[in-house]
């Protein structure tokens, strides 16, 4: 027995080690229960992996992202064993690790009824309990082919080896390298009781999955092809403890409860009728009134910055966008053309900048114009496969708060920064306040422009990104071909990211359009073109904040700011009087003048997530007052009824939440 | 001789004449020279029509719209004569009388030049001098075709004689009776010096064309088809008196001066950019300004009305558009479908109404929420041909300040009343003031509903329409099949009517979308539903703005409100500093800083049509006011800055006109 020198990695330690021959990345690690896989070279092994002379280790943790999806996978494993064990006709698909879980395809006759999951997942937890070993082997295709004869997509699985593609999962099973079988031994006698084509690593033992739960079932294409059988999906959830397991149950909870396609049909706000199709809604006037305070403000902001307002059409000639480029290079996500005037092709936009820099164009520029801001609430059509539209933040028609800069090469980082700043702040006045940007920088394979104009337009990014004292996370080659590019990233109120406003430099459009200006000293120059879009799609951020809030709008975009609710039938006037003088105010007040009793109208204006209940009795009547009821179910009595009307004026002004 | 009864009929009064056989209606109407033909039993007849029993006849006053028609019609062949001394080779179209001249098409070898044009201009003078008789004849189709052999155009009308469409022209040559031959006959001579196929009537003679002009040439083709010879078209037109002419001609040179298209480009308002396309602007900063201002004021309004604002996309699957039979009758108008998701039709929208259906069908509704308002900015796409597309006034996308108010039947007359007034009202408040109302009646071939339906609601906007006090034109048969409609037509500066407003009653909708409501007594009732656009489309209504102020519009629509204008560069820091008090006050105020020599600066601003030049010199300056200068070159010294601020807010504030 010789002496295997290996490095262990931790962080950025590095501890040298001397270990017998025949010692497992799980002798390295003993002791260490998180330790779920081990990271050999750059690539994953399992713990059973026998280190090799001049290896580097490094611990993968089950709560590192590597580590949750190997446990996911496992999991998967775990699932269909159980799955064959009840249904021994099923034949295998391919089950992946996906974001937060794992699911796993079958062909069997019928789909799995909501019995059969709870079936499998009892049949799951005796797996568990098993404590089934995870055992790695290597085969040869044919080899492969004869074990597993009777699971006819794993075959087709074999034959693809080295060019399985990631998109349909398939690579989970078969890579380049290798081919492997793992199998499922039994912990005492070491009996196999299942196996599965498969790249690995997976968990030691079925026992080190601490909480699952199996959560829904669908309908899916072989290898996600509409042409391929169809089979039966099982969708399943795996965390490294029952707590996290019980957290991200309680999350997607509330996340459902958030759902804003949810929210937008409880509180009457927009619907996506099916007669105009998937990706395209109407707002409703409720909806429409947080529309429009949304772009009423945004438009304020924006005319306080310098910003210049446009119209342009929805269709235009395809030419527009053969000039563009964009017919070269997004034509996929275009609606088709329509053919007027016998032969000219016509296209809904997919973008405003083109049109933008039409009436750059327009006329000749001088320095003194610059930075000139164009602005428009545009609407454009993007085409989206109909399987991943979802609701208003995934659409095939929206609205941008599109904005264009055109400024001179000295006014570049001014304007990147004073437009951040600009971004931040207005996100912050809609109640989004966790942020982090990102810089998206040049892929050095696809790109326009000097490699100079691209470090300075980087680096001034950069600069800006940095003095906002935000969490800044790099993207290297994530830029598009035109130019660099910051990205804010918002939290929200249950801690979900959400892609807001994007700044992106355009070394493209100004030369594509020959846009030019004349300069003090009378010269032509290209000026530099910054898109901006802050909210990106008006729908989406109206879902962001739908979702956000959970329905419950801060008083200055709430559709309804307060609801007069009387005691009885006798305070209704009175009521009526106080709505009228705060709607002169400019408040949105209705009184609930139905049949309906209090208590059952407090529940209404609680449903409909009213900020201010204004409830009078007797008593309110007689002093002058009113009395306030908060969504929470607080409440404050008693107030001279001037002054509920400046109070909620006052919480209106300041965009407060109540 | 026998005699012959004939009867004279003056507008009311009837005269019954015994005359002898051979009275003409010359004869009739001996000496009143402003009579050029006659009405005789309801057709038009020459002069020299012989007299027969029972006939009942009329004189045509040359200033009648009959009258007109004839003397444009004759100067046409006094045109077509000229032409063809001048270019013996020259072979004849048709050549109408049409709104406010008539035109004759050729087919010549090159296109008339501005020389030609004056040259046929002399000989026609030269003809009229002649006072050639036009003289009728009635020949067989085969004599007309001897005659005619070296007409081939006309060759082919004499073919069509019966079929001939007045879309084309062709029907003023061929009727559907007897074919005639007009002859020009020498005065003196009686010789024959030119003829022309024509079903007339003519004037009696070339000598009563008191006054003409050729206008312009341009290129037709053969009977309006791309498929026929490309001939040459010479327009002109033809008056009763010089100073008529003059007029008219006063009239066109104002029209051209007021042409929204050239004041769009020269104040910088809007352009129509060849790369997307006629009738598919961009609006510029300045004109998105007069635009937002048009969209905000009148918004107001619809809230303070009680109207609700949605939002609609522009795109839609075609079912909405079989639901709604807009494929099966409006096909035509609409752009060509974009087929998406494998096999589905996508099509622009040509009307918002089926949209705002589906928003009213999204929920349950009750007889409590009626009467329900729908407002919507809503762009539409409507596919015109290129040839009739004109700037913003007729333009293949546009936005409707569109709205569609439900109501009970009880409601109906109630809002209609409603929304004329509050149209009206409006409309003034953009500074239109001159209206007449049309009211369009049952087409008793095609329309749907109850004739009792048709009655009540024709009958209710009657009486609507004739409570305003305004002239009401009756437009019988002219309603669209789904209902009544009453329309407004507006008057601008110089006198040329504009359709703007349209209520619109539709009883074919609110079936098609099976539209109910509960009623009171719980039952499911089908509301009426009102169509109403006030300004039509907003780009033609800011077309129609733009002409009728001439660009020069009022403050509170002016993209820049005030411009200052400093004696000497020492008195630009004083304006910059009142302009930016002036912006805090919500006024869009400039300041010249240019190098530009102060005469300058005010012809610029004066081009630009700013409202108000604040000038400021030494004397301003030191006793803190300014000057204010009108458009129309007034001027109003010393005004303290704080006043004049205040004095721009009020004429803003009451839209008035300076």
């Amino acid at each position: 027995m010789s002496d295997v020198r290996v490095i262990i990695q931790r962080d950025s330690e590095r501890e040298e080690r001397v270990v017998t021959t025949g010692t497992t990345a799980a002798d390295l690690f003993d002791g260490q229960r998180s330790v779920v896989a081990a990271r050999v070279g750059g690539e994953l092994k399992d713990l059973a992996y026998e280190l090799r002379d001049g290896d580097t280790v490094e611990a993968v943790e089950i709560s590192s992202e590597d580590g949750l999806n190997i446990l996911r996978h496992s999991t998967a494993h775990v699932m269909a064993q159980a799955v064959q064990e009840l249904f021994p006709e099923a034949k295998l698909g391919i089950g992946p690790p996906v974001k937060d879980g794992f699911y796993y395809d079958f062909d069997v006759e019928r789909p799995f009824t909501p019995e059969d999951l709870k079936a499998v997942e009892k049949k799951m937890q005796e797996i568990i309990k098993r404590g089934q070993r995870f055992s790695r082997r290597v085969v040869t295709d044919e080899q492969a082919r004869e074990e597993l004869a009777n699971e006819p997509y794993k075959l087709e699985l074999i034959g693809l080896k080295g060019s399985a593609s990631s998109e349909d999962g398939a690579d989970v099973e078969v890579g380049a390298g290798e081919l492997t079988i793992y199998d499922n031994l039994d912990a005492r006698t070491g009996e196999l009781c299942w196996k599965d084509l498969c790249r690995g690593p997976h968990l030691p033992s079925t026992r080190l999955i601490p909480a699952f739960k199996l959560m829904r079932n669908a309908a899916a294409y072989w290898r996600g092809s509409e042409k391929n059988p169809m089979l039966q999906r099982i969708y399943g959830t795996a965390w490294p403890s029952k707590d996290e397991l019980k957290q991200y149950l309680d999350f997607l909870a509330e996340a459902e409860k958030r759902d804003h396609r949810k929210l937008g049909s409880e509180l009457d706000l927009f619907s996506i009728p099916e007669e105009i199709g998937s990706g395209l809604a109407v707002f409703h006037p409720r909806g429409g009134i947080v529309r429009r305070v949304m772009e009423d403000y945004s438009r304020r902001r924006h005319e306080e910055e310098g910003y210049e307002f446009v119209y342009t059409p929805h269709a235009t000639k395809g030419k527009l966008f053969e000039v563009s480029g964009h017919l070269d290079w997004y034509a996929d996500g275009m609606y088709p053309p329509m053919q007027l005037d016998e032969g000219v092709d016509y296209y809904l936009k997919p973008m405003n900048c083109p049109m933008h820099n039409l009436i750059f164009a327009a006329r000749g520029r001088s320095y003194r114009e610059l930075p000139l801001r164009l602005f428009e609430f545009g609407t454009v059509y993007r085409y989206e496969k109909s399987g991943v539209v979802h609701g208003l933040t995934r659409a095939r028609g929206f609205t941008q708060d599109d904005a264009h800069i055109y400024c001179t090469r000295e006014q570049m980082a001014g304007e990147l920064d004073k437009t951040l700043t600009f971004v931040l702040k207005l996100l912050r006045d809609y109640g989004l306040t966790d942020f982090y940007l990102e810089l998206s920088t040049k892929d050095p394979e696809k790109f326009v422009g000097t490699d100079e104009a691209w470090e300075e337009a980087t680096e001034t990014l950069r600069q800006v990104a940095e003095k906002q004292g935000l969490p800044l996370v790099p993207d290297p080659g994530g830029a598009a071909f035109y130019g660099p590019k910051i990205s804010v990233q918002a939290k929200d109120a249950i801690g979900r990211t959400w892609q807001m406003s994007t700044i992106q430099l355009d070394f493209n459009l100004p030369e594509r359009f020959d846009l030019e200006y004349t300069a003090a000293d009378g010269s032509k120059q290209r000026p530099v073109m910054i898109h901006r879009a802050l909210f990106g799609s008006i729908e989406r951020f109206f879902a962001v904040l739908l979702e956000h809030y959970a329905g419950a709008f801060p008083a200055w975009l709430a559709p309804v700011q307060a609801v007069g609710i009387p005691v009885g039938d006798a305070h209704v006037p009175y009521l009526e009087k106080w709505a009228a003088q705060a709607r002169e105010k400019g408040l949105r007040v209705e009184v609930d003048s139905s049949s309906d009793r209090m208590q059952k109208k407090i529940r209404t204006a609680q449903k409909q997530k009213v900020p201010f209940m204004v409830i009078v009795g007797d008593e309110d009547m007689s002093n002058g007052s009113v009395s306030f009821r908060y969504r929470d179910g607080s409440q404050e009595n008693g107030i001279p009824a001037d002054e509920a009307i400046a109070k909620i004026v006052k919480v209106v002004e300041e965009r407060a939440q109540v």
